[in-house]
């Protein structure tokens, strides 16, 4: 069973990304969906993967961006 | 069933979203890859789709962005 990830911070191209790319993930792995913006104690975790930006999934240790809804650095204060 | 496209263009990066999100996804749905390095006809059908750089993918008209690779217009030539 892969390992998927999915950080969010509630933004429409979150929701938009939620609906669509993690749903048809959801079909075949559990997905462990964070909200950055409620759970800042998981940025560092999210960081160290690699993740800049979201929403972005990490699959089994790597990293995808999906477009572009908000930069890591904006979820930090 | 969902209608998955997946655009690249044969890049590291390209690779790298295949041979992860995209695997994970043909577990469940028919992906179809396309190769727009190669395929030139088809970069009408991913602009019109919203695509603006590959890797990409397109689920039920939706474009997704997934890291960064190329621009489109950097296929166009």
């Amino acid at each position: 069973m892969s390992s998927i990830i999915y950080y969010h911070a509630g933004c429409p191209v979150c929701i938009e990304a939620e609906r669509t790319v993690v749903s048809e993930l959801q079909k075949v792995s559990d997905v462990t969906i964070v909200n950055l913006g409620e759970d800042k104690t998981s940025l560092a975790d999210a960081k160290s993967a690699g993740v800049q930006s979201v929403p972005a999934l990490v699959i089994n240790g790597l990293s995808f961006h999906i477009n572009f809804g908000a930069a890591l650095s904006a979820l930090e204060s």
